[in-house]
């Protein structure tokens, strides 16, 4: 059995054989390579992005976690002066207004961002579709943490105050809908920061275009875009703990069982079942190359 | 009447001439240069680092405070494994044990870092001289803050699971005391950060150099050093703010009631008056020039 | 012996002779027709407002406590669209922003406002002259409640998003400065509602008149005012028990040892002494009616 | 398509007409008139108060979120003495005890009223049918808020206690259990205020009668009682952002895809459809006046 | 109606009669003799421990809270010297390290040792094996509790460093998991002390034996072991009050309504009817003693 | 030098000899035997109990911080029914009421019992004289622990609801008054629990008498007293720290300079000092033995 964090690279398909399983992140349906690579190889292929556990992603909550604690720490380095940021330290001083920061969503990654934006100091608002987040964020931080429907006209009217902004909407499976207009960023402060975490998915703002971590932001209209994708390679240390808390268990099923056995017993595995030996059973891969 | 956030620069030295009143930060003590040209020019000279209210240096606080809070902003961004740090989220993530933040001092600038590093969720340790501060600090934090006393053998063990070290020794008018070892380096977590806020008073680290905010970090035994001068110009929305907040009700009463009437009424002045028409008045520039 | 809340009531002047000892409020300063009644009667009389123990006046405490976290109720009430108010409710609901409170001053009143203010959950300012108070309320809050230094030109910015604004400011035994001026109320929103804890000293709004419990607010500008003179009177069981917490341990002094003993073992009643039989004992009264 | 916050008046009968989308609280059962001239007029009628998500109303929640939070702040006032209060400061002050408040329920409008009446600084018991949401609020308040479940014992025992009484005891679609009666209110402290936030739904005390925002209070047996129908009305700005936040979802899918499609996609809209075309398609108000 | 809270003595087996509904705890599948008493007197017999609400088993509910929030004050009290424990106060002092605290499992029992060994002051960690439960607990303690799934390997390294273990693993229905071997001890701190609530259901360590209330505690390799059978009983006031809470609403339908009706409407009473005139009708009891 | 941390027993007076410095706590005037040990011994004797800096005890505050933390572990151990305790949980249960916690004093003893009392989820009630240091606590805990003036009226009434008591009154250098006695034990709950922390001092109830950790307890009226003298012996790690923390820069002071050029430059060392070459130097011994 191989398990991976990544992908397969292009240069690893060689190694590939019958009989093999693999299990890790697959991103298949919009990868015909590494499809046909691995259909060829006959790989029994599960994917980590289809592992589903009562309609949850469970192999993917810790790297959204991860992220979207990151991010405001992202955004707090580059308003710096020297960075062309706004020059307001997030924690702000006794008698100074601190930072205010914008978050649009409220599953996981806005989860973790509240928290560390609130802890750090910052003025947060979190935006959401749903209301009943909302609530809990309300009732969570006995309403230090401010909160408003996720309405184009909220994100209007917040973004002008924002010295950051943390994009933190992510559709499973789909394409994060663009909030951040380009006309907006002209109403922006100069210098405040969008921290996009849904760059992996096409990114929340119109300006997104992924960068990597050597190369991290970019500025679009004085606007500074920090949009590095796979944001927790930064800290592998903390990832690799927390993505192997959530794996572990299904590696142990498949490494004990087989994986007759663990598909016979474990639902979630079915869904996470991509390949079997040269045939694509699931079905979004199916309709992409089948 | 000047009023500056920095020192005079060589290139504004032809711009005194007598009668002029100057408020801002002097530092003449190890600045002959400078102390010659002013004693020159025969300006009435206030310092900021010597204005003092109750044995507190009223127009130094602000700063302190500023780059106090900003230490683990810094630190935080540093830990990212392309810097090669540790790799360790500061907030950590749900099944993942936080970054372990060493504190080395409890006035304005160890408060400060304090506040950041816990919420952010770095698992918090501060060291302290007096016991009665750190008993402060326990009461504050409801012990979610550990307190130990500041000792060559407390920093020993504790500098070697830390994952961010922040330096908070200032000692006012003199040098810090090393407390960092070149050996202690050796015994710490490769890529662990050591943020010393008191680089400007000579460094807690024995390996400490002043740096620059466009140079901010070098490397010595595995350990990365972040040890900007001036720390606080990195945020001057926020720093200028702070420093005027303390400096205003001074330069109003020197602007409205003139030299004569503000030494007479206000004991703070006095002591902030370093040189008066051609001559030293302060003691330990006196001792250093006269 | 006898023990008072309030002054002498001109149809208890009569009651008064010689030998009594009175233990009261008693302002004797601003009001002639008192201090000669009692000076009439020879009696021996304290002032709870004179009493001093390490610079505080500690029988004025308990009140500015009360008056302090009442008046964030007062103001809720009144900013019912009934009353034309801003129709906000100060604790707000989810995805809503909650009602903005100005509060000026942080000595006992401010403190007491803030407490109340922030846990309704309202977005809460303070401002206030002294930094380190400041610091001291930031450190409490974690930052939570913003802290700014009091200037004309806070007032002024922030005055124009308030709901609600708390007078605080109280001078020790003189007028409050007007902070709040006319001109600034037309920039202020309709319905927001001042609560001018300090009418008591003349207030710090120009436009604040005294009024009572019965009539307690009234408008200028579309800006309501709650004014009410003694507010401490509302809420009788808690004020009198406070007060009595306070006054209590004297009053055995007095009783148990006598006036002659109790001046000679305790400084702070000499300082609360203001006649003695028949003679002004006290510097501010004998410097009014003398 | 029309939209509104309260039920049509009979003067507005007259403008509807067939083709119409009407969405707002109908509230039919209980009201022959409104019903027959809405199914004369063959509007298509959905109601706020039967849409339905997950055994949820969640064009409900805003409002008695509204108004829980506004049940402490309305109580607080009529604890003043000028209206018979027991004239105990809610929010205490040091050295005394803090008024004692005690709500009955702890759904949304429990919810509310706890986070302000613990925020205000009140002893706070919260009484519940089911055990789960008390361990919430246990765990959530880290036990400062006291659970109880609700029965009549724990009612009558506590309720002498008490300085404030909240009633948020809510049934969907049916009438408030009485658990206050009349006995009980010579039990309770002399000036206690019961704040009945069940008034809508008949109230939770025997003797709730309902009242306006013009005249608010009432006393029977010494107790006060707030018992204004539609509180949430007094805050409109609050009500309404809170109110929009929910509806504007489902207007958007009306609006958008017209009523067939909507039906067709919607489950929580066939829930809310009342009327349709002259023809009544709810149960409750089908048996009411079908 | 007989209602008991705990199964019937020995003693009590001739007071049993034909039409009597017996309603307490039962664990009739290890005890032979009970169930045959039971069955000959053909009483009607109701068990606790089978009663079950939405996948939950309201009626132990209480006694897990109870006996996890006992745990680590019974912890505390034997860490003193004199029972050989590690002479670490488990609050800490300022200057000094708290106790360290490790839980196994983050249900109710965990839930409860949690949050009481969170307030005592001690450096607190839960390890659970579900992901979602320790991020809920992240999350209400904004990561002053420390998370770690539960594996082998976590309690190997994390049990070196505990003064305390709280063995909270409770399987419904089943026996606890052994999860803290013989060899384990001898990697802990000599005088550490395991407090294993699990001991009911067999114990989560390999070295637990029940104990009594007279008799708690015993050593085996350095290391204290607290495993008192029944925990609750201890505080009876409270596990009585709580037990109550919860079993009362089910007596009272019994009473009203009868065992017949009772059993019609609520399905919940039928999970939890174990004998029935004579017959048993509990699946597992049938399987032990049908 | 010879450090300890307890007087020196019988047994050890052999062994000083003249030129020796101790440094230890002493207690020389209730014990003539010691003191005169050391006279004859010619040591310079410098006592913990004495050495003063900014009028507080320094090397006291460490011992009370210990037990003051401490005190509501031993109280909740006994609160147990089989010592016949109140059979309260002190953390309580959801549904039911948390044990009431009485302390009288707010001192160092009676901050950290406050402290511990509350994280363990008690109903706290603080009595202490000064009002200053009550608002701090108010503060502190945001209102949620109650405060009162120390006067026997309020124990009076409160005694009755506690179902622990911890008598944190210490006066420097004097005895305890006596605050508890005989007749209010018979108000109070049955099998509620003394924690008697100034036991060293006399203790403040009528019926304490000192007890050791072997036998902690005993029953007065139905009233359990723990009154162990030395209580932070029970947990020596914690205690030799925090003494240490606190001793370890005078020792250095002595150590490194010497008695005479320590005294020179250390005032609190010249109030330390009570025997110097077989004289007694220190007031209070002299006035017991001189």
């Amino acid at each position: 059995m191989i398990v991976k964090v990544k992908e397969p690279l292009a240069a690893e398909y060689g190694l590939f054989r019958a009989g093999q399983i693999l299990f890790t992140y697959l991103h298949l349906a919009p990868d015909r390579a590494q499809t046909e690579a691995l259909l060829k190889a006959r790989v029994t292929a599960f994917a980590y992005e289809t592992l589903e556990v009562d309609a949850e992603l469970p192999l993917l909550t810790p790297m959204s976690e991860v992220a979207g604690r990151m991010a405001p720490l992202m955004g707090s380095f580059f308003l710096q002066k020297r960075f062309s940021g706004t020059g307001v330290l997030p924690a702000g001083a006794t008698g100074t207004q601190s930072a205010r920061c914008l978050i649009l969503g409220a599953g996981v990654v806005g989860a973790g961002a509240t928290r560390v934006a609130h802890g750090i100091g910052m003025r947060t608002v979190v935006l959401n579709r749903g209301a009943a987040r909302l609530r809990q964020i309300d009732e969570l931080y006995h309403g230090e943490v401010q909160t408003l429907p996720l309405t184009a006209g909220n994100i209007e009217r917040e973004i002008r105050e924002a010295d950051m902004v943390i994009g933190a909407l992510l559709v499973p499976g789909g394409r994060t809908p663009v909030m951040i207009t380009r006309p907006m960023l002209k109403t922006m402060k100069p210098g405040a920061v969008i921290v996009d975490v849904s760059v992996d998915q096409g990114g929340c703002a119109e300006t997104t275009v992924p960068r990597t971590h050597d190369d991290p932001v970019y500025v679009v209209d004085g606007v500074q875009h920090y949009t590095v994708a796979n944001m927790p390679g930064a800290y592998p240390r903390t990832s690799t703990y927390a993505l192997t808390n959530a794996t572990l268990p299904w590696i142990l099923i498949l490494a004990n069982g087989g994986v007759e056995k663990a598909l016979a017993d474990f639902l979630p595995l079915r869904k996470s079942l991509n390949l079997r030996e040269g045939k694509i059973v699931n079905e979004a891969v199916a309709e992409a190359w089948g």
